[in-house]
């Protein structure tokens, strides 16, 4: 179904057909579309659909038609919703919302969830902690499998997932995992310590959301355990969130690399002035920058007037430089990311980019001069002077772009920001400086 | 357990311990540590492992590792391998082997798997059939719910998941899905018929993995069926592959877009060769297409002769222009890699850039003219001239930036390459054209 569809019908006050093709659709499907209508539909919609259903679409609404909708039910339409919500949207929900709704929510929550709340709003953004939700099934080692099974059959309908259980002691220690894989296949009298797998792999609350992604990756697990500092089970994040955090953490990295403030917001739903904000101040930063290569033109102005030549091939060798830093920067930093790559490497990196940018660097340095003895019929001075500057900025670039994003994982910086512009510009005030120090060597 | 610990206990032949210390273990670790082990202790310890952990760790070796196990198991011991193994792995071994290996793996298999290895292996790569894997739950409408579960308990260990059963007819067409959460929740002696989902989201065959890593973070699916022509169901994919299609795509991306050939190898995993020959040859062609740039500059050689103070701001230009123009290039190519972004989009980009560059374009500039009148004490017409430059190229880099990838996926192109390194080249051009007419203009 289409927006298009929908206001049809709703205009024809066709609500039995409206229901039904909503019947048919994905809760995501469907809030895609209402997030595109007025709120007053929406609301009407939103009040068609099965109650579950509406919680669910609820869940996938941007933060307007959640404000619109929150402030148009009533309490008990309210608590419903919130009830069913699961933890983790529940926070994500007030962390959007503004003031007033805040209160509207808590206003309708218990004590002990308004506790809950206050405790998971701290939990650092990006971090396990952030993502993860209290709706697991939580099952005890003296069950049986049967035992287990039924209470599973009983409140499995209301955890984000049934297909992995976590087994703790009377202290909320984690103890182990089972999944329901397991339990479905095991005889039914079996204790639940019998088929119990002990050796865990789980997370603690404070750590970064993309450690969490890359052991979702690594093990291709379904869901994962988060535990506080004394082992206790405080929450489970799921692999659906997991897949948004991964897509998430590549754009900001995309962002940061071109030379961008990262946000998470959508392209074409942001506002010029928004991303106006988001590119100018590195576009200024990098600019201001820039006037150290200025300087340093400016410094062998004489020696560029007297051999003009030369500056035709300064965009060149910059380019060339800032290509060949960004090749070896853009592997670290993704290697960084993937855990592929990890600090300790960084004498093996800083070896390998030496041995590869001497095969780069001598390759393009030989093409260039046969092109300009050849072609642009420069003399062999010069073509030799434009030729080792191309080996020594490949070179230092290679290494440079190799170790930087390093440093800064050192400097617990994000390594991204050392790729790209900046080690454009780095290479490019190193490229000038070696070529017109190469030059004053070989042509005065 | 470390690397060090496996050749320690080896060494001192206390097997009973590693036996213990390996049980305890995930089995991608174990495989990862066996990848760095010389591979006649690997087929040691391979042998120690219980037989369904030892599968799985070979589904994870290193083709090199998998190549030397089957070179030294016995026919029976493959077989055992090769019936374990889940079919896209299988799929994936057999696109890896040496000829010779895939001959002994073809000699151990049936005639009805000879055909299905031969079938499977005509998917393109990175489409969805090269991404499925034939174990899946395949249950009739007419079973109940007791039955499902029983033939769960009775084949679910041998299915890549369980969690997601899929109801065919007789003509193996895709007729709806069951959550085992459905199943484990719903009376025994229900029909599957009365808790069939019908409205199926599924891709076919042919689409591209992008296409169906893009409905997983969608929806948040465990699993997607996959389908041919007749809407007969041929396999299933699993997030976990989809993990990694990501983190794939992604690096892709990334690589592209640092102007070098893309490449799955890990970066510490790739010889020196190989990751020179991955990045010479777009250095070799940007270097020649930066020819251009140096054409325009030797055009207006007598112009830079008389005032070479122009040169000395070429730099900035070209870097803000280029900077410019990635910033553009990088939400769009990364939009349209996650559906945020569509062609239909084309003049909601312009149109967005062309307003985002004005406002980018003017605060560059003025702060640009403010620091040559104040600080560099250029001329006013001079100062004009850099920051009437920056405006124009600003402007122009923003919209093409914003433009080209749309234009590449028009043209069913890589959105990815139009970014970086592609767009530096042409605005660097622009950029130079425009700041030599605007001073021969208000100069000369």
């Amino acid at each position: 179904m289409t927006e298009e569809r929908v206001l049809e019908l709703i205009e024809q006050k066709n609500y039995i057909d409206l229901k039904k093709e909503l019947s048919e659709m994905n809760e995501v499907d469907i809030s895609e579309i209402l997030n595109a209508l007025d709120s007053s539909i929406t609301l009407l919609i939103f009040r068609m659909l099965p109650k579950d259903t509406a919680v669910e679409v609820f869940a996938h609404f941007s933060p307007e038609q959640q404000a619109g909708i929150i402030n148009a039910v009533s309490d008990k339409e309210l608590k419903f919703i919130l009830d069913e919500l699961f933890f983790d949207d529940m926070i994500d929900l007030i962390e959007e919302m503004p003031a007033n709704i805040v209160n509207k929510i808590l206003a309708n929550s218990s004590a002990d969830e308004r506790k809950l709340i206050n405790q998971f709003l701290k939990y650092p953004a990006q971090s396990a902690g952030s993502l993860m939700t209290i709706e697991y099934v939580d099952l005890k080692k003296n069950m049986t499998v049967q035992e287990a099974l039924n209470h599973i059959k009983e409140y499995g309908l209301s955890k984000e997932t049934i297909y992995t259980c976590y087994v703790t002691d009377n202290n909320r220690k984690l103890i182990g995992i089972v999944s329901l894989r397991n339990l479905v296949v095991a005889e039914t009298d079996k204790y639940i310590s019998d088929i119990l797998h002990e050796e865990v792999i789980y997370v603690e609350t404070h750590d970064d959301q993309e450690t969490v992604a890359n052991i979702f990756i690594k093990y291709g697990f379904m869901a994962l355990p988060v535990v506080d500092k004394e082992k206790r089970l405080t929450g489970i994040i799921t692999f659906d969130d997991i897949m948004d955090v991964m897509e998430q953490e590549a754009t900001e990295d995309f962002q940061i690399m071109a030379a961008m403030a990262p946000s998470e917001a959508a392209y074409l739903d942001s506002g010029v002035f928004e991303l106006a904000k988001q590119r100018i101040p590195w576009l200024l930063i990098l600019m201001i920058a820039a006037t150290v290569t200025g300087r340093i033109i400016t410094k062998f102005e004489s020696l560029l007037s007297t051999m003009v030549v030369l500056t035709a091939f300064i965009p060149m060798l910059m380019n060339t430089a800032g290509n060949s830093g960004n090749q070896a920067s853009t592997l670290i930093v993704r290697g960084l990311a993937t855990d592929e790559v990890a600090l300790k490497d960084a004498w093996k990196v800083l070896w390998k980019e030496f041995r590869i940018s001497i095969i780069a660097g001598v390759f393009l340095a030989t093409v260039n001069f046969a092109k300009n003895m050849l072609f642009d019929r420069l003399g062999l001075l010069i073509s030799l002077t434009i030729s080792l500057t191309v080996v020594v900025t490949v070179m230092l670039s290679k290494m440079i772009g190799g170790i930087l994003p390093l440093i800064a994982r050192k400097l617990k910086l994000d390594p991204a920001i050392m790729a790209g512009p900046l080690i454009t510009t780095l290479v490019d005030a190193l490229t000038l400086m070696a070529y017109f120090a190469i030059a004053s060597t070989l042509l005065l």
